[in-house]
């Protein structure tokens, strides 16, 4: 059993509170928020309570940092907690500049970190890279990503999210280099503006495409739009040398209505809380690992990495050339 | 290339006429019919002539015949046919009166009669068949059979259909006995009239569902109704010792939409000529082998043998209890 | 936040505990079970006490029971705690004979008692009397219940099983009657022994078929195999007036794999545990819904009813003839 | 009924010869090889003539030309067939070459010339367009087009191809162009050799991503590869303002096989003459049309446009920059 504390009481860290809380292996022994009314809920409905992350750092009970708090604060916090000899989990992105962010390497390069890119943990794609690895269909030669929101943010989120490349697609470069084994070296993007023009208008893209290119030649695809139409479109094909494996999207149930106008499935899933919280919990769990001595899985290398190509894809959108991260 | 003569120029017949046209090893010789017009524009369709059924059975160029004309003939039509020595294609189902149809025996038992039940010839049951043959699942053990209409027949119709066991359900009767390898013993029938009331004022019913059992235990259920709701309902499932083989319906083709509601495939095919376009043209493709000295891979005993399940199946459903073909 | 105890620490017994402990409206109060280890393990693992079902119905602060101990106990157990006041969540069946189940209708027939049928709250098959109470698709006209097995239990477990339409079907014998919106008035079973040569040595058969009517005649087949070969086999067809709504298997996740040999969904959940864990969760949270006030959605009476289907189905499949619950 | 002649006993001039023959509104009333022995094999097969082009055109009683001799040939048959006032068919692609080809244009711009690209008459693809244009899930914003050969061709024949743009993804080109409404202004390719190293040495890859954007900024993934490793992998995703509609690829059968492993559906289709047989039948058949007088749903400037795309994505793949068709 691990002492943990949370810093972050918004939307992401209620869902890793209530992992946190149901895990066996972890305590959830404080919540750090500056809105303390957010805090303080959160600390009630665990019965745990309210703390600051100084404290955190000083009290030699706690072991692990769980870092939700907004992004700006990410590199700071992790760098401070892995100062204090803490295990870290932070949420991704690791920061939104790529100077900034390799520059910490001193501080971070051997912290136990756990960056969260939670698609890793997703049972789908946990289970397509194992069919890959099982070498079941050869060695994987393309890619295709497909990443689209239900819908729009508001342009308020737009303004501050570091543009689709990195607010969105950076979970694309993560899956892209965990599947492909191999960096991407060369970067194509293609940008749109189809969805809002108010994003437009704050110099962002809404749909994009990109090409990534590993030394050896593998290619892989990232489709991206702000708004699927359907719902939370996350899917991946898989081509190797004796076959393709994809991974779909998941319904709310197997329900099917047979009709005039034919077989109608249920829905798809809409909301990224609902689709992916098994890789919340899975996630959580692996910082539990982590608490336990085991190398973290995906760490600060990775997020640095990921966002490096989010650069070069903005950088390419931009320029119209191939860009190298 | 042999020379055969097609009886019956009604909208079966049409389909025949067709596969036989464009089959390489036969020649559409002639066009038998009672209605002179149809008779004569399907054989100018096809750029062959009209003839009778006497003049037919009398040319010895003519190797085979292909009645298609209303059931009440069909029996007296190869028996004539099988006595002139011809091959014979025989649309289903041989008779409606079971006994006559067994005291036909000694005229056709030992014909070259291609009773022709077409679902014997869908590529998808011929799968299904041969993945269960091929023993990759183990033994059969069960049967369902799904087999609704889309919509039911006029009154006019079903008044003259011989019912729905007899009219319908043959189909099933036989593809039971074809999948199962062993002879049901017993029958056990419930039918209701839940879709047009005046089907029940014929006193036939336009849904059931029959439960036949053969002599080691092996059990199937036969579903039927006269209207679907969503198009031709023609579905199998396998269950054998190591799992399951099924044959699923049709769709007009592979496209799916993806909107809010979630993923909607094409319509089902909604009627049977297409459904079973390809299994016409395999049966006719049969007859041709028949014609090169093939046995017939189902004939005149799998038409009595249907029949007389069929009859168990209506008197089942009529007094309650099991009955035995 | 209600005091409820649990009774039987056994497989689903723990299920239970897991479910009653998360649940935020719901408080673990204590364990019951004549096997003081498992009472303890049990006990420890959500941080409660181990408890005797006496002194748990004196505790005036307990409000309701958990009943999961052996069958043979459910009626018993469930009296009692009625007696005492206390609102009573029993697993099925009620009871194995029906005449002992009917003859406690005094006692029960008014008790808050929530009967377990867990398929009632598994979301896909809620999603499917969504869609059908929706009226989309007309009146319900027949249902096909499919309810197999992933292999079969050991015959040790079969000899005290109460046999299969007891132990197996009576699940959809619930579900039927659920959905049909109607009782049935007719059985018709056949029962076959084709897995397991000593199942039927115990006098019981492992593949059956049961056809339901109503009054009004609407049909219903039930089919049961102690073993799929493929996975838990838990499906429904439902087909009305206007087209049908059908609810699927569930897969471990949405990955395929395309080869030579064609496309490969993912293996089919194969434990019933994980495939009714969200319907296990429902049903206590709708516990804790009694416990407010509510009704329970199923209880007593629906326990008898499915129970009387399930001897009429058993009387059938020896007797050969049809049955009446 | 008019009379056309077939230029071309190959493969795919076999195809269009039996399309031909089985009509009903044209006569195939000669055919047109240097290879003496395949044109009368193809002759007796359907009972017409050999003859030469010269004849053919001379000749006032033939309407219609079908060219489907090699592609060095294309154009200079389509305009000796123009010229002689002949309504053309014409094989994919027009030409290898795009100065050629364009300089053509005084000769074939007002020519009634179908080239025939087939898929646009594939009734899946077809399918895919008519929901589009339907208007149902609004204005089409990207497109996925996915289009890989089961298994590379032989090197010989890559020698000779004109390179995987202008050989394979010309169609795809035309597709996209076909779909988008709107002509792609930015091409940028990367292409690999992945699957057959003889193929790199010829200097061609085998395995390429091409990236298309139209002036409004629609975006266009078209992926290719010689190798599937699973069959013919004939995709369309379209993306919409409110959904997506998508074309899938194209089994055998509809049987599945339901085991341990899951479910697993028959293989795809092969073979691009299965898989588009059905395309091959109505280009004709929209042959047929245009000798009744309908202007030609794809023409000359068509193939030009398409050959332009895959010229600028070569020119792309081999400089890493966006090209201009």
């Amino acid at each position: 059993m691990h002492d943990i504390v949370l810093v972050g009481a918004g939307r992401i860290g209620r869902i890793h509170a209530r992992n946190a809380a149901l895990n066996p292996r972890l305590r959830l022994a404080g919540i750090v928020d500056p809105m303390e009314g957010a805090a303080q809920a959160l600390a009630a409905e665990w019965n745990t309570t309210v703390t600051t992350l100084d404290d955190a750092l000083d009290d030699p009970a706690v072991a692990g940092v769980v870092i939700a708090s907004s992004t700006d604060t990410h590199l700071e916090y992790s760098l401070r907690a892995a100062a204090a000899g803490k295990a870290v989990f932070c949420e991704k992105p690791i920061d939104q500049d790529l100077a900034r962010a390799r520059s910490a390497a001193a501080g971070l390069s051997d912290a136990r970190l756990l960056l969260a890119f939670n698609r890793r943990f997703d049972p789908n794609f946990q289970a397509l890279k194992a069919r890959l690895d099982s070498g079941a269909v050869g060695p994987l030669e393309s890619l295709q990503i497909t990443s689209n929101d239900p819908s729009p943010p508001p342009p308020s989120y737009v303004a501050i999210s570091g543009g689709l490349f990195k607010d969105m697609a950076i979970h694309d470069f993560d899956m892209a280099r965990w599947l492909l084994g191999e960096e991407p070296v060369e970067v194509f993007a293609s940008g749109s503006c189809l969805v809002d023009p108010e994003i437009g208008k704050l110099g962002d893209v809404d749909t994009a495409r990109t090409l990534l290119r590993t030394a050896s030649g593998k290619l892989c695809v990232i489709s991206n739009s702000r708004r699927s139409g359907f719902g939370y479109d996350q899917r991946i094909e898989a081509y190797a040398s004796a076959g393709m494996v994809r991974a779909d999207n998941v319904t709310e149930s197997t329900v099917q209505v047979w009709g005039e106008g034919g077989a109608s499935a249920d829905r798809f899933q809409n909301f990224f809380l609902d689709r992916y919280a098994e890789a919340y919990r899975r996630e959580m769990d692996h910082f539990a690992d982590i608490l336990d001595g085991a190398p973290p899985s995906v760490g600060y290398a990775d997020g640095v990495a990921a966002l490096a190509l989010a650069e070069a894809a903005a950088e390419s959108a931009r320029s119209g050339k191939v860009a190298r991260p």
